[in-house]
């Protein structure tokens, strides 16, 4: 825990899959809805769950250096090409595919986000930190209302998280040393690299991010600088 | 003009110093706060100018390939002190002088400015397509209270209007083809040049941008796709 108060950084910047949104109600339903009607029927969960599962090895591929930097919408599309070919799932178009693959445009927040974040805008700078591409950030916001200052994170720094350049050219590119800015993530693991970093922290728990049965990250697992049940819980810790 | 409606496409960018604030009585303005406390007196429109007209060669300096691209912060604080310089004013800190440098951080919107973009931006995405660098670009909206969607334009293209790239990456950004996006602007070249990769154009005149003496830009010398007088104009042309 540093001595200095997290009201004292400028700049808060988020984690957006599974802190902001959430990303598998919402791919769950659009699966339905476009799957569904060409007479699949399927666990929708589940099928949202095997998708994002190839969200890491997809970025590993890129952080690992083994192919040059590509938005995270084109890894979206690619890894759904592979999930539809393991579960026998044939005949959309292209323009089909592309579109549901842009199921990731259309999450919904949780029903804390927007109130939270009108309310931390008010005293502090908030912009994404998200390995989403700038297309995806502000799709996304336009679809949830998430009143953004600054799209920042992977598109900036051709970098994933975690690697520290894309901690630290987001910090950069707002003008802020690092420990100017916070993170907030519902990810112990994300947090970290940010402290790593000189970043300040604030641990937001989403315990069905993944379901009723999720067994990660249910709790902060490390000193962070603030521990927050929703993004409301922090606007009232941070005074706003 | 193209026989497409304006309002088929899905996002404006815009200009900023000139179409959406007003640099020249702001910058004056803090220079006067700064300047004239430290006892000298000039005439504050005219160093504002002065400070404004190295910004074009500045920018050559990177567009030429002489120096690497460095952020429009760097270009104002180096071209202060070179203003400061020329007009022998001397006495201020490093702290100070960058203090200063932040004027362009601090520059008021046109009287129609936040009404005519907060419309435009229930149809429409709204980003900055500028060579402000994104922290400039943040404090501007932060102080006028701009409602972008994204800040794009120099940063993330790492080029300067009106090189052909900073249009261009700016639509790949938003995950549009370059016809799908307008630029608004106060400036015949500025949309002439956007216009030439692809974009479609709105001329918004701005004619007191120089003073009252103005001689440029006093009107629209293009067939621009709409022409309009302020941004809440553009606004009603376009539906919104």
């Amino acid at each position: 825990m540093n001595e200095v108060p997290l009201t004292a950084v400028k700049a808060l910047t988020f984690d957006v899959f599974g802190t902001v949104v959430d990303w598998r109600t919402s791919v769950a339903s659009e699966l339905r809805a476009t799957l569904g009607a060409k007479g699949y029927e399927l666990d929708w969960y589940r099928l949202a769950d095997e998708w994002r599962s190839q969200y890491q090895p997809a970025l590993e591929s890129v952080r690992s250096g083994q192919r040059p930097w590509v938005t995270l919408d084109v890894l979206h599309l690619e890894n759904l090409g592979t999930l539809l070919e393991q579960h026998s799932i044939s005949g959309l178009s292209d323009a089909e595919l592309e579109e549901l693959s842009h199921a990731w445009w259309r999450l919904d927040p949780w029903p804390d986000t927007v109130d939270g974040l009108t309310r931390l805008k008010e005293r502090f700078i908030i912009a994404t930190l998200s390995n989403g591409n700038i297309a995806l950030m502000v799709n996304l916001a336009k679809h949830g209302g998430l009143p953004w200052d600054a799209i920042l994170g992977a598109e900036i720094s051709h970098s994933y998280k975690e690697q520290p350049q894309t901690y630290l050219h987001s910090a950069e590119a707002l003008g802020l040393r690092p420990d100017e800015v916070a993170l907030v993530a519902a990810h112990n693991g994300d947090l970290l690299a940010a402290a790593a970093c000189g970043f300040r922290t604030a641990f937001v728990s989403r315990p069905t991010e993944h379901g009723s049965n999720q067994t990660t990250d249910l709790e902060a697992e490390h000193d962070f600088d603030v521990v927050a049940t929703s993004l409301t819980d922090l606007a009232q810790q941070l005074g706003c």
